[in-house]
């Protein structure tokens, strides 16, 4: 009860215009329930049921983690982006992406996840415009990601550039 | 006088063993003072004067940031680490860095920088190392960094690795 009330205070139904795209996923439903009550809603809101998160980061073949580092993941994520299908008083989480960030010039992009069953409608894009939109609305101006191979293009198209001016990412991981 | 106060019971004088290297660039002044005195010390503690950042930042030819954003980037940086030339009761900035993080999983390390007079003196190495040391005390296993091309084979000797399995450091800038 207080996670809605606290989670449609600070949520935005920015994804109006994608509800077409998904209704012609959910036709079917809609047509059984008479009404076009379903909805694409994203969200700020950190109170995320990490159980929910966790099924959705199985879906695409994530490795578990710890929920006890997830947790502390999201409470020092600079921001906490969720995608959200809603139908009538039913919510599934259904995308999500964070970022780190020094709260003023850069913000780093992690976690990007979009379940299957939503995949290759745009909703990818949707949540990372969402994203977009929040980082520059905190003046971040220097955005940026570490993309595995097959999600590069994709985020070409989003204005993404890899390695620009010959700038190169590079991982350290523990010996 | 609060500076060193709190300065000196957060840094660690963990190069003692670099003040050879450090001590080879000024013997000439250790003859004079006939004292071995100088010494490299490295620090974690975040009230560092911003005008001495800037000059350190303008030595290397980095484009000067408002003071008021560099403020609000140390603040909010996970782990700030500075590196100081002590003489006596005298000390001077001579290397900074600092990570973002979420506190659990990546960091991300930012703005290293060494005074153009400690380079090449093995100086930039010790910095980083500790700045691993301190992300690893805090558990954190990802570490990464965005290369200028200038410094890529420097932090390969350091164990980062560029593009490991094909993923592709992105950025994105305001349109």
């Amino acid at each position: 009860m207080g996670f809605w009330k606290t989670w449609f205070s600070s949520s935005e139904s920015v994804a109006t215009n994608k509800t077409t795209a998904f209704g012609e996923h959910t036709a079917g439903d809609r047509g059984k329930s008479g009404a076009s009550s379903d909805n694409i809603v994203f969200s700020t809101e950190r109170d995320i049921d990490l159980y929910e998160l966790e099924e959705l980061c199985d879906a695409v073949g994530w490795s578990r983690r710890p929920l006890r580092k997830v947790k502390k993941a999201i409470e020092h994520s600079f921001l906490v982006a969720s995608m959200w299908q809603v139908r009538g008083n039913k919510r599934r989480l259904i995308g999500f992406a964070r970022a780190t960030s020094d709260h003023a010039f850069n913000a780093t992009i992690w976690d990007v996840v979009v379940h299957p069953d939503f995949q290759g409608q745009g909703m990818g894009k949707a949540l990372m415009k969402y994203v977009l939109k929040k980082l520059r609305s905190e003046e971040i101006s220097n955005v940026t990601l570490f993309a595995d191979p097959q999600v590069v293009d994709f985020y070409r198209t989003m204005g993404f550039m890899p390695d620009p001016e010959g700038i190169k990412g590079m991982f350290w991981y523990p010996q």
